[in-house]
Formats: C-alpha cells, structure tokens, sequence
C-alpha cells in the first residue's frame, strides 16, 4: 500500500457533507482506508451519531498511542456567501477550500495518513488507536464520550493521546494546548411581583434584585490565575425584561452569566457560590430567585512533562517554531478524555474555522502529517 | 331655558364616539348648549385635536371661576369583552354604561349642567369659564395646554379652576386632589465593545455598567415624603439585551427607570443627578451611556386654602363626607393650570376608568352636579 497523501484524503473528506450529526460518507471512508492498513475497526453510533474506533496492534500493549479528531461540520451558514462550493474541496493556488478544511477534516487526513503510513512502513512494538467522532460541533454528548465508554467496556486503552484539533492562532507549529478552562452558564429568573410605577410600594420588582446580584457577580474576583491558566472570568451576557411600559413594574426579569475557569475551582463550587448569591440577593429584596445551571466542561490540565515534550520536539523539528504550551481557547474533548489518559492537543492555524470560505494552505496539511509521523517515530523508538 | 339634567347629558355625550383625538360631536354638542345658555363659545383646535372655550360673564372680572376637563375618551380595547355597547350609554338599574361613564363625561356634564343652571338662575356678579379639551387622554400637547395659550393672547383669565377628573378612590366625596407629583422617565443606553466570553479582557461588557448603574439609582432614598406628598419613587422599569449566546459578550444593552417625585424635586435637579450617575458609572466601567429623559409632569402642589375649603366644604355639605386633601395618583391637566391660577381636582368614583363595561351610579351624577352647583353659589356668595 503505498503512503496516503493527506491532501487528497482532506478533499476527499471535505467532499462528504457531514454537517453534524451526519455521517456524510467521512466515517465509512477512513473505516475502508484504515481496514486495508491492518487496523480494527469498530463503527461506535450511539443517540444517532456515528463513531469510529480503529486500532493497529493488539489492545494490551502498555505503549499504544492514541489521536482524537473529528468528522463532524459545522453547517455552511449562509451559503451564498460562499466563493467557493462549500463540499466542492476546491484547490486553487496552493489553497483547499471547503467546510472542514481547517476544523478539522484536515487534521483527521493528517493524522489517519500519518498512522497508516506509520505502521506499514515501520511496524511497532505497541498499537495506535484513531478515536474519530462525528459529534464533537454539536451537544457531544455520544460522539467521543460514546467511544470512551465503548473502550472501557471492551478493554481498550490509550496510554496517551492527541487531539489534532487546530490550535495554531496565526503561525503553523507556534501553540499546543496542554488543558482548557471550565466553562459553564447560569440562568437567573427574579420573579417579584407586578404592580404600577406610581405606586412601587404595591408591587415588588424584580429589577434592582437583578442588578445587584449582577453587579456583584461581575465585581468578584475570582482568582489571579496559575502558572498554566489565565484567571478566571464572569461574563454577564444578557439581562432581560421585555416591558415596554413605563408606567408598570414588570414582574419577572431573566439574566444569564457564563463563566470560564481554571483549575482553582470547579462546576460545583462555582455553583455553590452562584446559589449563595442568588439567595442573598432574593432574601434582601423578598424576591424569588431561580437559577438554571449548565456545566460544559470542567477545567483540566495535563501537566507539562513527556507527552508535551515529545509532541513540541516534533513540533520544533519540523517546523522551526517553539510552541508556547497554552490553556486558552474554549471547550474540546479533550476535557472528556482527560479522565481516559494524559491528552494534548495540536493541530494548524485555525484562522477560518466555521467562517464562510474556510480554508487550508495544503502545505500546512504536509506539515502536519510530517509533525504526527516524527511523533509516533519518537514515541515508539 | 329648564334646567339640565346631567345624566341624560351624559348619556349624549357617551355615545358621540370621542376616542381621542376624534371629537366625535361632543364638543359640537357642549358647545351649542352652552351658546343657547348665554356663553361666549370658541372653538380651539390646534394640531389635529378640538378643544372647547366657553365663558358665560365678561372677561376682565376678577371673580372668574374655571371648570376644566376633557371629552374624549381612551380606546374600547376588546369590544367583544364589553357586555354593553361602549358607546350605547345603556341604564341598567340606575347605572349608565359606556367608555367615558366616570372619565370623565360624567364630570363634563355635571359641570356644564351646574354652571348652566347657576348663570340662568343666580346671574352672579362675575364670570364662569368651561375649558373643556379633546386631547387629554393622548400626548396632551394640543389640549389643554392651546385652551391656556388662547387664552393667556385673548386676555382671558380664571381666578381659581376645579378639574373634574374622578378623584374619588371608593366613596363618593372621599378625595379632593390639591396636587400631584411630578413624573419622569429615562432610557439609558449603554455600549460598551462585543466580544468572545472566553477573552473579556478583549471585550467591554455594557452590562455591569448597567447593572450598577440601576442598583445605584433603585438603592437611593430620593426624600421621605412631606406634609402633602408620598416619598418620591423611582422604579426601574426595564433592562434589555437581547443576547441569546452565552459565548457572546453583547455590544449594548438599555435600560428604563421612572420617576414619580414630590416638590422637593424638579425634572431639571433630577436629570442632572440621573446624569451624574450615569457619567459616574461610564467612567467606572470605561463604557459610553446616553440618556434620554422625557419629563411628564412637574409635580405641583396648590396649598390649603379658600379654593379647597371651598370645594371640600360642597362635598361635605351635599355627601356627609369629609375628604382627604391628597396628592396622590398619576398626571392630570391640572399640572399644566397650575401655573395659570390655583387648581384642584375633585370629581366621582373613578373605580371603572379606562376599565371594559366602564359605568357610573346615575345618583352619583346628581350628587357631583350638586357639589359643583354648591360651589357655585359659595364662590359668588
């Protein structure tokens, strides 16, 4: 078999439309390449999404290196915006044009064509596995954690893994991420009761209840930061009423706050303090205070030490460039997989993801591919 | 000429269809009844709406008592939800149905009675005016306000003027108004600069500007009342965003309060505190806000004296009811006649304003054009 071309496969990939939760082709694709390179395959679909293990070498080696990426799209949004057909993989002037071409269809045809190269031109002692969802754009609630489950069950293990996310801000090979912060939202209905503005004292308005338990959310602060995560922060992102009169008190208002953490706290403890607050403000100004909470992810950090190494040596070597090892950036699964296995993530300049006209310079598609298979020579040497 | 029975004047005037700004041939109506009775009649319409001018007397007397009050009406609302024809003026068991019953049709026909009667049958030493608007409901900027300015450049004056609004909470009698407090309302815009939740550092959030902004100005104690006025209040009507993603820190947001305040105030020394408070909070938050202010109403106070012992005296001598000297309740066109002469308020029960199935006991008519006719007769004593 002779060595897969990354760019090719990208197209390939590009041209399979799947918008999440569709498959689009771009599993049953790399299911058929990695079957004819040796790989176990196993399609993990669960909640309607489909999932793909794939697995060179047998499952109880101690060094089994693992990639993560996904399939999925985002969808095309406005479609007459687009200069170039948007599933048509376009090449023009160096430059591959499609949905997926830089989150991250290129990633997975980097790090499949790195694997399967890999493993036919240099067999290890130990197993790769391709952990490759087609949900990681949407709830991600059976995309890779379905594939987590399904290694638990069936015994299979990552010693470590990679998440070949995009993660370059400008510059091919300048940041790999080593964690990510928490982030979750809260919803606060204050609910007072309605009444006249002439006569505020028959009425109980929900308003300064609001604002104050606002105000004081947003003053507090929350931490100074770690040596590997900026600090924390609270964004009060809405407040709203909907009472077009002056002359009325209305008698609900609703407000929405979304934090971004780091590792000094937790869902639960921030929860705790939202509820704290909550309850604070709604006893000073006899007002019911409701809040709804979700968790998107809890804040991780895998620590610097031989997984960053081996993957900023390669890094370094291939491109010239020492990557800053950063916690920035939203949500990933990376945080689902770091209760699996240490978990790094590294990928290209992520520039025009989920804008119209997204892009690749294929030369970064060969960097890439180039980056993944020094990283699996230095892993398994 | 026999004298004028008020309730069947009312019913007249129930069905001419005066939603504002229509005159509805109301004033046509009021106007020959007066001129048959011996009244100098002027049609004073500006802007769209008509107003009524009437004086029975010559105009430099000094004892020149004034009625005032309006014949147009708010909208039905559900006409399906009326049990009577809104504009029907149906008697049922000694109450007359319609939009305008108690707001305030009743009150113009027991005053143009009254006074009809009184110069027919006691020609006093002195004048009698009815200023009667057909904008009082709507913005009221062509109503009352062109009845005064025709007649400030015609040399017409009152000495005193009773407005016959209902005024009454429950029983008739209860309440005579002496003043009101001022009302304003202010809209504040904050922007600040949209961002991304995870980086607010690069974003300027506009909303815990405003939020506090709003628990500033809810939290201060404007006054603690006087002997004629409540405290002044100010409410916090509304504050919108309109940001439905938690991953985005909104541009702007808006917020309303509204003020209704006593003597100790004016609309300039509250607009230059809202101001200062605004400025205040932009500074602290680096975020721009604009206010715009509109002023209702100045609050006013007439004083106890000869006009309400006067007033106050009918209503106990006709009803055995001693009333409350109040400032209570929203704007009326007493605030614009303040500043012409002394002004007070009394009318009927206004229990079913603005209300479906609007209605008045047709005693208290008789009642209301007994009171007016009493002090009549004292005023000229």
């Amino acid at each position: 078999m002779s060595p897969i071309d990354p760019v090719r496969l990208t197209a390939d990939l590009i041209r399979c439309p799947s918008v999440t939760p569709e498959e689009g082709g771009a599993l049953v694709l790399l299911e058929r390449l990695l079957g004819n390179a040796g790989f176990d395959c196993a399609r993990v679909d669960r909640g309607g999404v489909a999932n793909l293990f794939a697995r060179w070498g047998d499952k109880d080696h101690a060094r089994t290196f693992g990639f993560n990426g996904h399939t999925d799209v985002v969808p095309v949004g406005d479609a007459a915006a687009w200069t170039h057909p948007p599933f048509g993989a376009e090449e023009i002037d160096g430059i591959l044009y499609g949905r997926g071409a830089t989150d991250m269809k290129s990633g997975v045809a980097a790090f499949a064509a790195a694997a399967v190269d890999f493993v036919i031109a240099t067999p290890p002692e130990g197993a790769v596995i391709l952990a490759i969802t087609g949900d990681e754009e949407g709830d991600a609630v059976d995309g890779t954690v379905a594939l987590l489950d399904y290694m638990n069950q069936e015994g299979e293990a990552m010693a470590v893994c990679l998440v070949g996310e995009p993660t370059c801000p400008n510059t091919m090979g300048e940041m790999i991420k080593i964690g990510r912060r928490g982030s979750m939202s809260a919803w606060f209905t204050v609910t007072g009761v309605q009444g006249h503005s002439a006569y505020p004292h028959r009425a109980r308005n929900p308003l300064p209840a609001m604002a104050r338990l606002m105000d004081r959310l947003a003053s507090r602060e929350l931490d100074q930061g770690t040596d590997h995560f900026d600090a924390s922060t609270l964004a009060v992102v809405t407040i709203d009423t909907g009472n077009p009169a002056t002359n009325v008190i209305p008698a609900q208002c609703r407000g929405t706050v979304n934090i971004r953490f780091n590792d000094l706290h937790s869902g639960a403890t921030l929860s705790a303090w939202l509820n704290e607050e909550a309850a604070r403000a709604a006893e000073e100004f006899g007002v019911k205070i409701d809040i709804k909470i979700k968790i998107s992810g809890e804040a991780f950090l895998t620590e610097p030490g031989a997984l960053s190494d081996l993957v900023a040596t390669a890094v370094q070597a291939e491109t010239g460039v020492t990557p800053e090892l950063s916690t920035s950036g939203g949500t990933s699964d990376a945080r689902f997989i770091k209760a699996h296995c240490p978990v790094v993530e590294f990928g290209l300049v992520g520039k025009t993801m989920h804008q119209v006209d997204e892009c690749v310079p294929i030369e970064q598609i060969h960097q890439l591919k180039a980056i993944y298979s020094r990283i699996l020579r230095d892993y398994f040497a």
